[in-house]
Order: structure tokens, then sequence, then C-alpha cells
């Protein structure tokens, strides 16, 4: 294990491409982009950019960090592809880092239980409850994707709301009885890749990495595809 | 007032700037360099790639934002001397941020005082209370540059902690007995332009805009400089 790794860390899930370099534990440079188009297009560009702003090339990199969701199929599927390739060809270890557990790092310190919602479409989210503890947020449920009603008809009342799922569904939430105070604001609902990459220094000094092919997205759901392929063959 | 603003932010009050483009809450580009080298031969072209990035041009953007300090004296005066000559050439609205409330934006919805503590060097920091209140830090106290020593022994005792300040000064902190729980992690004490723009869209939707002569950095003391004037003036 190297005491300082300088880190690659990177967040496709959403719409915001996130990418960031970090040594341990400092921000070296850090990217985000709302592209509205195919993260294909632009994370190599991106990465890219990134290395050249700080003066770093791939063969500098000890670690890599990736969101493998849940979130959009397509942009976890062009995240993982990326840090998988990465890994092989620079023969560096991963450490996956779930897009739940990245949104709570936005709220640090919290004593109340956290409750991530992330927009999931079809008038679901992807959710999960964690609680603050030293810095980073253990899980108090399993990951989950659900319509919000159904979530959060099963919160304790002094719960605290982050992530995209929570602009979308403010009123359902008000609805429901929770204070507008229990919901972070707007500019607090992104993944920064920052964030996974201390998420993923903390697995990283545990020894929790894992090789290239070990790496596998986590969509909780099946794509459309699959069901596609399912209501086929029981049609 | 324009419905949704084009804000362009920008934070070089410490060692990392930070440069975003939202659009109203929404944001569209962002980046942040830590580059131990001065911000005057980065910040143009960080704002340049940012915009091509996005899309942009200088000509799509509706508000800036800056943070005017307390800081680092030379990135704060190269900061606010950039915005002041977009302003001036586009013509545009500006709104000045504190640096101090800027970190505090990294603690949401905490119902204990947030302490902000940004290192100011010579084994002092700059440093503020505030409240968290609707998705923004309410001050409790005047900002001051005071060693940590001082401002430690008078705060209360369910105060949390966030800023480079806590980094440098952790075991001190720990010293006076605040519990490691009460610092917020290390990915968390960056200013980031978004969280700029979230406060100046704030102002700005109260009609608190300055015209580019109206902005003035916040140093707090006086410069190396002009302690050195006013020693050689007294002597």
């Amino acid at each position: 294990m190297i005491d300082h790794p300088r880190i690659l860390a990177l967040d496709t899930s959403s719409q915001v491409s996130s990418v960031a370099l970090c040594q341990a534990e400092m921000l070296v440079a850090e990217s985000a982009l709302n592209l509205r188009s195919t993260h294909s297009q632009s994370l190599l560009a991106q990465i890219d950019a990134l290395l050249v702003a700080a003066g770093w090339t791939l063969g500098d990199l000890d670690l890599l960090a990736v969101v493998v969701g849940p979130g959009a199929f397509t942009g976890v599927r062009i995240g993982v592809a990326t840090i998988k390739g990465l890994a092989q060809v620079l023969n560096l270890p991963i450490v996956s880092v779930s897009s739940l557990a990245a949104v709570a790092m936005n709220l640090p310190l919290l004593s109340r239980p956290v409750c991530v919602l992330i927009d999931a479409r079809k008038k679901e989210v992807y959710t999960q409850q964690f609680q603050q503890q030293e810095g980073f947020p253990r899980p108090l449920s399993q990951a989950g994707v659900i319509t919000p009603q159904k979530v959060l008809a099963e919160l304790p009342g002094n719960v605290c709301f982050v992530g995209d799922g929570v602009a979308v569904y403010r009123d359902i939430i008000l609805g429901h009885g929770f204070e507008p105070q229990s919901m972070a604001p707007a500019c607090s609902h992104a993944i920064q890749a920052s964030k996974v990459a201390a998420l993923a220094l903390f697995d990283y000094s545990r020894g929790l990495t894992q090789r290239a092919e070990q790496v596998v997205p986590t969509y909780i759901r099946p794509s459309d595809a699959e069901l596609n392929r399912q209501n086929s063959n029981n049609g």
C-alpha cells in the first residue's frame, strides 16, 4: 500500500460527469460537466484535460475509483468501462463506490439520519439511509429502487434528504409532513468526484480494492432492454 | 432581474482556484485547480476552458460572483480584479461573497452552530460562526482574524468546524476538548464556486448586487506591505 496514493476518481452515474485527481486527502484538480450529452463523447477528454492541468500523466496514478451505481444505465456503464480499461492498461487497483454513499458525503457531521434520493425516472428513486460516523456515511438500510411515496411512509421524522431526487419530489416530501429545513439546498445534490476519492481512500487504507475483472455495475433494477427481453420471453 | 440568470462564479482566496458556470440553481460546469502557483497565470485560461466546455461565451453571462475574502491577499486581489474587469467590459452586476460564508455552505442542514476556520498563516485563522437556516448560513458573529486558541476558548461545546484551518489546527481543537466528530472531513474544507454561485443567486434575488467600482476585497488584517509601511512611518 502506498502512503499518499495519487487517485483518479470519476462519477458518470448522473447527467453531471465529475472527475477528480487527489493525492491522498489533498485535492489536486477536479471538473464537473453537465453536458446533456452521452458521457462517452467527453469523458476521456475530460480526464485528459484534468491530467494536463495538474501536470500529471496516467503513469503517475496509484489508485482508481469509480461510482458503480445505482444511476443512469448508460452513464454507469461508460464510467465502469473507462476505469476498467485504465486499470488493465496501467495495472492499477480499483475501488468501487456507491452513488448513494457518494451523495451522502454532501451532508457531513449530521447527527440525524440521512436519506439519499436519486431520481431513477419512472416515478421511482434509488434510495438508502445512512448515519454519518467519523466522516463517512454508514448504511442504515439496504439500497433500493422504489416510489418516493413508499420511501417517505417509512422514514423517521428527524431524517434529512439529499440527492437530485429531492428537487424532483420536493412537493411530495413536503406533503408527507417533512420540513423544508430537512432538505439539502440544490447546490448540495450532485456527486463530487473528490468525495468519491475520499471514500475510495478509506477503503484503500483497509485493503478493500478490486481488480478490473471484479468491478461490476450496481443497477438494482433491470434495464429496459432486459425487461423487454423478459416480457417477450414470457409472451 | 432575469428569471434564470447565467452565473460565472469564482474563488481564488485559497490555494485552490474554483470556477463555476451555473444557470440559476443548475450546475453547468465547474473546475477546481490546486496549482501552488499564482492564480494570475491560470485564472483566465481556467474561465475560458470552462466556457468552451459549456458551449457558452462571455456574452451569455447575466451575473458575476466573486469571493472577496478574507483569504490569501494576492489570490483575493486577482479574483476581484478579474471579476471587475469582466463586469466593466460586459456591463454586468456583481455579487460579493464572503469566503467564510462560502465555506459554511459545505455543512448544510446542521442544527448546531458552524465555526469556520480558514488558515490565515502567522498562527492565526480567519473565523466566523454561522447558523444554517433555510439552506444558507446566517452569521452569529463578526468575521475576525485571531489565534485558534482564542477562538476555541469562547465557543459553545456543540459547535462544528469546517475550513482548511481545521486540518492545520486539528490537534489544538482536540486539545480544547472538542470531539473528532465535530470536525468536517478533509474533502469538505475547500470552497466550491458552485456554492458561491448559490449564495450570489440568493443575493441577486433580493436585488443585492454591486457595480464593479463598489466591489472591494475584505482583508480583515492589513497586508505585510501595509504593516511594513506603518512600521517605517512609525520608526
